[in-house]
């Protein structure tokens, strides 16, 4: 039989992998908003942060409570205050979410992003959805391949990145303020997919004792 | 006299308000480069961010060496768990100010930002150093009423965002590239008060044992 301290480390994780959870369906729920200038979606991230930010303040309070009562040490303590750090990337990713549907809400009913960056975004999307459910997968399951194929992933993204701003510089014919939505946008799908890695990683670092080569 | 301990947990508050120095005067120089093409500043901004990242490494291990070894109790606990939050924040700053010094690189020997945005940038440059000044003093002297200054500091960084928006959606005759940097840099240096802001803020916490509202 597990111990109590235990069973409260394990809410912990649950409590991360159930944010991976909320945050990957904000960013699906966002983008689409953003692509088909759906305001009902665009309004249901934004509200829906609230639940991250419960979470996140939630999660936060138990892991202190639990350093402050169990006295935990070395390799446990190094789990609770990891999870301290993972949970403010989720709570971070959820902000970024929220962002990208303000964007959509903002340009209502126009579709905030011109036809030709749509599929660079859709594809960026793709990616950050990726990267949440991988990092999902390597807080519940402690898989260090699962790990290294998100930092590829996050290549890949950086890629897309770099192919939005071609566009931009190249025969952009939709003015200055759809510009800066997709520059901020671009950046927004950047940071969300660096936090997920930076979960990731924080994963092996807890498993291995070492921090990944960024 | 005071115990190993505490002298400890010293050492790691002297570290974190270093780090507020050190990023400071990362900002500082970074917008000096930006404005005036000092292709040397930002370098050297650029380069100096290994100094952040190494005393952030070191002020991470530190913490939860002490964490391991002296088994803190509930209120010494939190101060430690929440030093690694602040530094985290740090390193951050550190981090976009370097992202400043790069945009002024890349446009080097051009200046990256036209005239008529220059003292929008000026002006927040001179917030982002007013608040991380104050983040430091914060730190230094757990001065509450500093802290609320801060947060007046913030809005009024959030009022020069949108000014630079303003600027961007009016007569903007210097295409998109220079529209692309300038939104990206408006971001850096309001996203750089948020850490600011975020630090005095988990300072206040400490201090009350409430998170001061938003």
């Amino acid at each position: 039989m597990r111990d109590t301290f235990h069973d409260e480390l394990d809410q912990i994780g649950t409590a991360l992998i159930e944010m991976t959870q909320l945050v990957g369906t904000a960013m699906s729920k966002a983008t689409t908003a953003l692509l088909t200038a759906d305001l009902a979606a665009a309004e249901e991230v934004v509200s829906g942060d609230d639940k991250v930010n419960v979470l996140y303040a939630e999660t936060e309070e138990r892991a202190f409570d639990l350093l402050a009562r169990q006295q935990p040490v070395a390799g446990d303590l190094r789990v609770i205050v990891t999870g301290l750090r993972m949970v403010a990337s989720l709570e971070r990713m959820g902000d970024l979410a929220a962002h990208i549907a303000k964007i959509a809400r903002l340009r209502y009913p126009q579709v905030a992003v011109p036809e030709e960056v749509r599929d660079v975004i859709r594809q960026m999307s793709v990616i950050a959805q990726n990267v949440v459910t991988k990092a999902g997968a390597v807080l519940a399951g402690h898989d260090i391949e699962l790990a290294a194929e998100l930092e590829r992933d996050d290549d890949a993204m950086d890629e897309l990145h770099k192919r939005l701003f071609t566009v931009l510089l190249g025969d952009w014919t939709h003015g200055i303020e759809a510009a800066i939505d997709v520059t901020l946008l671009g950046r927004f799908y950047e940071r969300y997919a660096d936090h997920a890695v930076s979960v990731s990683r924080r994963v092996v670092q807890l498993v291995t004792g070492e921090l990944p080569p960024s």
